[in-house]
């Protein structure tokens, strides 16, 4: 009888969405498994400190006060960024359909951007010239069809794939805090971007200088946004390769521009091509391909849209359901090692229910005492043993 | 009872060949349709008249007499050329598997390089410093894998695939005469193939300079002789284009290098990727997709091993059976026109046998009235009506 469906967040909501994705341990997948059992991020909140103690957290969780939350959306509001919440009418939508979608994403700028297909472009910092001419060529004429070009505002490739879409529309990535743009010459593009239509757009708290492994989790976005994901250069063992990897795990279609075995910066993208990306020397092969995908209805996943929006309390005697006693968490941690091992052969192994593994595994988790691995695997970190 | 299969043709069967091959309107199909028929060269040699007369030829058929043949065997042996036919130790065993083999190649060199599984490495004349490098690098890793090198001689790519695997055995295809190397400049390169290992070899005579119209058919030799054709660099719309082309018809691989959109020396290869062409960017990826044809067993067709060195007399009754009456000859030139025609609706709309047509067509072809095309179809030509 709980099928009250929000289209927006309220502020009180909003902020325990804000507290809960900032605390300590708690990511995307986390949020949502605390959001489902506990049916609101307040009740998550409160039931945390519980969670963790029998996760054998070996120190407090640092759980996102009030306060702090507050001063995050007061920052946001100084520098024009609005919080969008998963299942609201201008969160992404095909950002939606990824494993693992931030709840909650910053965005400054214009969110129709996201209401047309995106295809993003992306590659070499230190490209060449030709290169640089090539993804600016593709940006202008894949947007000037409709669609939206995303990239990650880096040096090089990123550049020119905004700049060349710059008056149809481009969605720049961040890997930091919106107010921290990555690097500092395009400071200036970043502020061009949100003025002339599109957007900014990223997972990270305001204030949050990006770090190293920032960018492949960022990569995911970039991959999430899109329908197929252009690489224009890329040595082997690059960062594209990476967000290649990532959008075809995604189910994007990858297309690589090729270059001249002699040049170093086509070696990953002629890999790619190897592989089986699609071949592109021109916004024409993008477009063809993509043409089927883009008039499908894209919608969120179906849990998502019941759950994610209501804030009614779940009955705590369906909670406590899923909790196994003492023992059960032993055999769920004894069944665990360094090496990823899939949750259902856990299940298998343990006895329990796929429900009642899963609760300990969300506590591990929020212990920081588990990694989570693609392919349902999770792995015991070593500091955590 | 028939069955003498000797292994080389006689001196004076060779001459026949010869004659007939070198004879007007007289190419790889009706030589072999001819010898099938009428059991020997010299057989057909004597119908030929009467073939030509009835196909309705407007002047007399030019036959090669026998002091012409002679002639150019003398000038064979003089530069050291020498004849293979069909069907002999000798003769190249892939060249035998195409569409219309020549059933006699001009060779100067080593025929032991034919033993060995060929790959063509084609590719523009102006092409880059980059293309000549790659060219190079891949004939000579490919060719030290055991595989001969085959290519046209001419500037650039083609000077390069030869270059690099001078020492492990390539082969050249000529467009015109052994005696007539094209371009000048590449003589002395000529010269090297011949004398380190290698081979020369044309279906043209000794003599023939070559023209433009010739290199498309010489491009389908490239082909044959081939497992594989890699083109390096080619334009839209160019030679290279052409034998890439024939060499997916007869059922060889196609390999591409790629090269950046910008390049114009790229668009050919590039397209050829599009098209579903093998990407390649070094010697193991051409190898690696070689290496479960280079296998098995090279045969000629059935028919050829049969009948091609056979020099019995088919019984004149056999032939006589398959010459429709003027009648039949009539309804076959009526269901002709300048639009190629499958030869099997000929078949339909005539009521004929299909020997009784393929007589009739092999009449009007030696009158030089119709042109052959690929899937078994025929046409009239406009100087022929």
């Amino acid at each position: 009888m709980t099928t009250v469906k929000p289209r927006r967040l309220s502020d009180r909501q909003r902020l325990a969405w804000l507290r809960l994705i900032r605390s300590d341990n708690v990511g995307p997948s986390s949020f949502r498994q605390l959001v489902s059992r506990f049916g609101s991020a307040d009740a998550a909140l409160e039931a945390l400190p519980g969670l963790t103690r029998r996760g054998g957290a070996t120190r407090p969780l640092k759980i996102t006060s009030v306060s702090e939350a507050e001063r995050e959306l007061e920052l946001a509001e100084r520098f024009g960024v609005q919080f969008i919440a998963i299942g609201e009418s201008d969160y992404p939508p095909l950002l939606q359909q990824i494993d693992h979608p931030p709840p909650l994403v910053a965005v400054k700028g214009s969110t129709d951007v996201f209401k047309r297909p995106g295809v993003a472009i992306v590659g070499a910092r230190n490209a060449s010239l030709a290169g640089i001419k090539i993804a600016r060529m593709l940006a202008t004429d894949i947007g000037r069809q409709g669609f939206t070009i995303v990239s990650g505002l880096a040096r090089g490739i990123d550049t020119a794939a905004h700049g060349g879409s710059l008056e149809t529309g481009t969605v720049a990535v961040f890997a930091g805090g919106l107010d921290k743009p990555y690097p500092n010459e395009n400071i200036p593009l970043a502020n061009a971007i949100a003025e002339q239509g599109g957007a900014l757009i990223s997972e990270m708290p305001l204030g949050w200088s990006p770090r190293a492994i920032d960018f492949p989790r960022r990569n995911r976005l970039i991959a999430g946004l899109s329908y197929g994901l252009v690489v224009v250069e890329a040595a082997q063992r690059s960062g594209s390769l990476i967000s290649a990897r990532l959008a075809g795990e995604q189910g994007r279609l990858v297309f690589a521009v090729p270059g001249s075995p002699l040049d170093q910066r086509s070696g990953g993208s002629n890999g790619l091509l190897k592989d089986g990306a699609t071949l592109v020397t021109e916004a024409d092969d993008v477009i063809r391909a993509l043409a089927p995908l883009v008039g499908e209805q894209v919608q969120p996943p179906r849990s998502w849209r019941k759950e994610a929006l209501s804030d009614a309390a779940v009955a705590a005697i369906e909670v406590d359901a899923e909790q196994p006693d003492d023992d059960g968490r032993s055999r769920v941690l004894e069944s665990l090692s360094p090496v990823p091992t899939d949750i259902d052969e856990i299940v298998r192994h343990t006895q329990l229910s796929t429900a009642q593994v899963q609760f300990v595994l969300l506590e591990l988790q929020l212990a920081g005492r588990i990694e989570r691995h693609s392919g349902n695997a999770v792995s015991l970190l070593e500091s955590g043993v």
